[in-house]
């Protein structure tokens, strides 16, 4: 299952065609053609997807049931050991002042926090374990695990600078321990850090120091049902976005490392598709998720964007003949003249033998419209594959 | 509504057609010309239907809400009396030695197990009344009823030979009452089983007895709201299969009788069709449902499908002249090349006054799914066609 994330679009002013249907893909339309094709609501209409939701939904889990903050996927992204219920949230370590006015949001891009992980794993707290991890430059994930625990709290992240940092607040009856607790962690937390040995040479060089932690996007870990028991297939994923990574591991997949691979249009295309070939020596379904279309149109490059897809659909032929079943698709549309997700849906098309075939002769967000599969939700297209593999259990008898 | 089991297919890997597009269906495609053409997922997409779950559906009861299992079905085919809430079972008639260890799982198929019926209805376990009637051959039909009784219970068929019966287990808090009540009825049938005329005449021939029960499939009787109550539609249906005569008596509907009627290609095309014929003078509805093209699938016979295709076809100018409104659809798709239900969507038509016909010319797995009823779903299939009738009930003001 090939994820292109953020491919889908719109027309552009310029010409009328979208980056996906201007963009020269004889392989894609070869895979069109050869399947039966589709538009995909990753959610549903109108719902725009983040790229964690859409990933929940591709994988066959109801987002609206199983997500309640990015923090969770965060988390699980960077490789923390999480259990149902754990309350999870994503980090900024930031600066702020004598009077906790905030002066930089990410302490001056701070360039690794694995120092100042060590010092905060020391905390404890009366009510919660607490789990700490550093993961990119100021970047870092916090776990509190323990009964009663909730992620309605509101964030301490004011957005801006020059305002003063409050505590987090309960958003409702359920949060008031876990606002508690986190408030406690977080005054500890800046102890700590005012007194680190890191901070105290940042301070040296005149660097704004790392002395507080901005936390947001709260969510509580949900118990997922394994692909493996879900539809017994064993499932690996090929993905350098963290969150994407997060949704897998969280579903029971294997997460490849690949090294060289970015979440940009520089990634390693080459080492990706070796590993998605390794990986499927011992799965039965490998995700291969690519962020480089989302990248560059949350950065409004259409050029870029065209020449991306131009790229990548050069690895087509061989990603198609890894396996026996082939899925192409987007997680949402990210249109470079809207910089951001929209809700439109996106293309899809599924090749592999027995498959109803279709008259669409292009992978486009237009084209695939005319396609035998008409307008499917994210979360039906697993089952879809799932039953097209031979491997569906029937529902009734 | 003309319901042909089993009747949609996957393209052959010889010629690239579905059965049904392989077919010469004149009178198929004339209906699919006049009338409104899609695609409809039995259940949802990716879901395999039983034929139960997927008449459940057809006429418009969510399985997913009403369906735990088929014994429900299979006893109300069978014309037992049930009231909500009772716990049903397929029951086997089997043969085991004296240490328990299976022998035989249909009791050397057993022709008729009236005379043990008999027997075992005199059987009293305290905590439930039980029902049990003999159908066809080895096979039979138990039913508990009383408080607190649950379909959460283990089958004790073991699926092979040598191996010990054990008892059924609680597969649930709920299910140990029931599973208790159930091992009770098992060891004394057993008593009764041993000690019956019958089987002391099959010993005498060297005939392997019908000592023991096997129970499976085990479900609760749902609550469905008659088609009556619900769109104010007297129903009647003509079908050979005891699971879908079971769907539609407990949809309140009359179940016709049709003594040379059978589940295969062999059935009696002219006595069903002059049926439903006589059915429709005093029903608003008449579910028409034909397992022969399900048979021949699970043989992957592809040409005995098309022939039966074809023969059925004829029929068709006849149905289209009995009624105002006519559907024609499948309840699951049945591929030849993979013998078993998949999930394929399933082409439909309804034909009728006032439909938006469509650029539909055949009656076809592909050619529908470019129709105007795009792709629905099962249980929307019959809201719809009352709508067309014109007895839906308005939803506001």
């Amino acid at each position: 299952m090939v994820v292109c994330d953020g491919l889908a679009d719109r027309p552009l002013r310029e010409g009328g065609l979208t980056p996906l249907e201007r963009a020269e893909t004889p392989q894609m339309d070869r895979i069109a053609e050869e399947g039966i094709c589709g538009l995909m609501d990753p959610i549903a209409p109108g719902i725009t997807p983040g790229s964690d939701t859409a990933h929940l939904s591709l994988l066959g889990y109801d987002p609206f049931q199983t997500y309640s903050g990015r923090g969770p996927f965060e988390a699980a992204g960077a490789g923390l050991p999480l259990r149902k219920g754990d309350v999870a949230f994503r980090v900024n370590f930031a600066t702020v002042d004598e009077n906790l006015l905030l002066r930089d949001r990410r302490a001056g891009r701070l360039r690794d926090g694995r120092e100042l992980e060590e010092l905060l794993r020391g905390i404890r707290v009366e009510g919660a374990e607490i789990l700490f991890r550093s993961t990119s430059s100021h970047r870092a994930v916090l776990v509190l695990r323990g009964k009663g625990l909730s992620h309605q709290v509101s964030s301490n992240d004011p957005h801006t600078t020059g305002v003063r940092v409050e505590g987090v607040r309960p958003l409702s009856a359920a949060g008031r321990k876990t606002a508690r607790i986190l408030n406690e962690f977080l005054r500890k937390a800046r102890e700590v850090l005012e007194e680190a040995p890191l901070n105290r040479r940042r301070r040296e060089q005149g660097l704004p120091p790392a002395n507080y932690l901005l936390v947001r996007g709260g969510g509580t870990v949900p118990s997922l049902e394994p692909l493996e028991s879900r539809f017994s297939l064993r499932g690996a994923c090929v993905a350098a976005a963290a969150l994407v990574r997060g949704v897998c591991r969280l579903a029971g997949m294997e997460v490849a490392e690949v090294p060289t691979s970015t979440t940009g249009v520089d990634t390693d295309l080459e080492a990706e598709v070796a590993e998605v070939e390794r990986r499927l020596e011992e799965s039965d379904l490998v995700l291969y998720s690519i962020k480089g279309f989302d990248e560059v149109s949350h950065d409004g490059d259409a050029r870029r964007k065209i020449e991306f897809i131009e790229r990548f659909d050069g690895y087509l032929p061989r990603l198609r003949e890894m396996a026996d079943f082939l899925v192409l698709t987007a997680d949402h549309s990210t249109p470079v003249e809207v910089r951001e997700h929209t809700a439109d849906p996106v293309p899809v098309v599924i090749a592999g033998p027995g498959v109803r075939t279709d008259e669409v002769r292009r992978f486009g967000e237009r084209s695939c419209a005319r396609g035998g599969l008409g307008r499917i939700r994210g979360t039906e297209l697993l089952p879809i594959l799932v039953d097209l593999m031979g491997r569906s259990r029937k529902f009734g008898a």
